[in-house]
């Protein structure tokens, strides 16, 4: 089976380096030269739950120096680099190449069907997590599981028996009709951590040590909840508050500072626009006032800008 | 004439100064110990416009260990300390004592009120601003103006004569039934500059930088302007706009960090309750939804308690 991943950063890598050890045919293709020239030179060096695993010396190439066919393409870019990298490998998109879609955040399905047909996206959710120690270096912990679901269910069986392929690299991916459910479950707690953290400048756990955190939480996920509902989602806030209480023990989640707050902090774009920004999009769409994911948003992004970030 | 400074910090030490060289009875009380033991054994070293005009020994103490009567009492503390100083220095109300009270922010004849006779209430709004060099000096810059109302206006001609003595020493106040109008376009361009300079870590001219300031700025005002018109103040919004670009220029306050943004880094309590916390407050009252008001004033506060300011 012919796998691509677009985009080799911490989570492609990781998904990659299982498949291609379990003998699947891997590419990758990634824009980050240092990347690119280490993993060609010297194999990805592969380091989970800090043991050296040995190098793996993938095929790997910047996107426009590829051809060919692939059963398979994992999209695995930040958000806001998928248009641009769907542009740039849409000539080995075929009529039987299923793109897997796992990326953070909203908005991504409608991305995808201007470059894909519906029956062969694949969006999913996951809970693995994954970094880079480096160019050329995966450095990893622990396991996870992946949500999935055919965006239009022709042919399902197909993908089924593609999943138990996956699977038996190790990917534990599941076939769920509530996968649409959990995007929104996940992207609504990134809604809420992602943004106050990095506004109020603090962890997790300093979060959730403010007496009137649920008032915070409760200022975003009631616009998240209201959208979804309109978008036909059963997002059930309760959960999602549930699950970013979860996060405060300094034992899990609690010493973290998010992804977006990283971002931030490492003068590059955040994810914004398709977590907090999407919800105000989406709001505009179905005339739902949503004041304060448009306020956080616009804060966000002046931020950035402030910032410098790029 | 006798006039208390409760409170004698960078502005009221300025007034006081200018009170006491032109001849009047002053007193300073304070709470900051090492303030009131520098006046008292030096005398309020006074340096403007970067001169030294020498120490003035006005006589400074406690707010417990005064008594007696005055004809005017200066509040000015910072807006969350004006009930606590009211509390301490209520035995120095009497009937036909005139409280003048000039603190940033709203709410603050509600408080007066429990204390104060209308009549007595004299409510401003200020362009002077002032510093503190260290306890005990007084440093300070250029000059400005005072608007200024009284909230029940029986015996007026008293209050103009009042003010044209407080004038004799420089005090530039100008009674003026537009006073409320001006409290409300102060505090509104506090409540977009202070709190936005705090969350996005940033001085007004980067603020201004961002190419959707003016988005972040109404999402403010317009809470702050509907709130304003239904408290019987005629806000005119598209002024404060104006003072807020006014305010860009790195020649004149672009470089400044707010108030708000220096109380939070170092380490103090800032006055959100009196700028949005009170528009919130406020339109709790006439039912006007604030949601912008209410997470900005949730979020300085958890940025507050995580920074463990007080």
């Amino acid at each position: 089976m012919r796998v691509l991943f677009a985009g080799a950063g911490a989570l492609g890598s990781r998904f990659g380096y299982m498949l291609f050890k379990n003998g699947e045919d891997v590419t990758f293709v990634d824009s980050w030269k240092e990347h690119v020239e280490n993993i060609t030179k010297n194999g990805l060096k592969v380091i989970i739950d800090d043991k050296d695993l040995g190098n793996y010396y993938i095929p790997t190439y910047y996107p426009e120096d590829v051809s060919g066919k692939y059963d398979v393409i994992f999209i695995a870019t930040k958000s806001m680099q998928l248009r641009s990298m769907l542009e740039k490998v849409k000539h080995l998109i075929h009529e039987d190449t299923k793109v897997i879609c796992i990326l953070n955040g909203l908005g991504h399905v409608d991305t995808l069907k201007d470059f894909v047909e519906e029956k062969n996206i694949l969006i999913g959710v996951t809970v693995w997590t994954s970094g880079l120690g480096g160019p050329g270096v995966l450095k990893a912990y622990g396991s996870g599981k992946t949500e999935i679901k055919q965006v239009k269910e022709d042919n399902l069986d197909e993908t089924l028996k593609l999943i138990e392929r996956l699977n038996q690299a190790g990917l534990n991916m599941n076939y769920s009709d509530n996968t649409y459910q959990s995007i929104w479950h996940k992207a609504g707690l990134n809604c809420v951590l992602n943004t106050y953290c990095t506004l109020i400048d603090c962890n997790i756990n300093q979060y959730g040590s403010y007496e009137k955190h649920l008032d915070l939480t409760r200022a975003i996920l009631n616009e998240v909840t209201a959208v979804g509902h309109a978008e036909g989602i059963d997002v059930k806030q309760e959960i999602i508050e549930k699950n970013i209480e979860n996060c405060f023990d300094p034992k899990t989640a609690g010493l973290h500072y998010p992804s977006l707050y990283q971002d931030m902090k490492n003068g590059r774009l955040t994810e914004i626009d398709y977590l907090n920004g999407e919800i105000s999009r989406l709001g505009k769409i179905h005339n739902i006032p949503t004041p304060v994911c448009d306020v956080i948003t616009l804060m966000i992004h002046s931020k950035e800008s402030v910032n410098g970030n790029k």
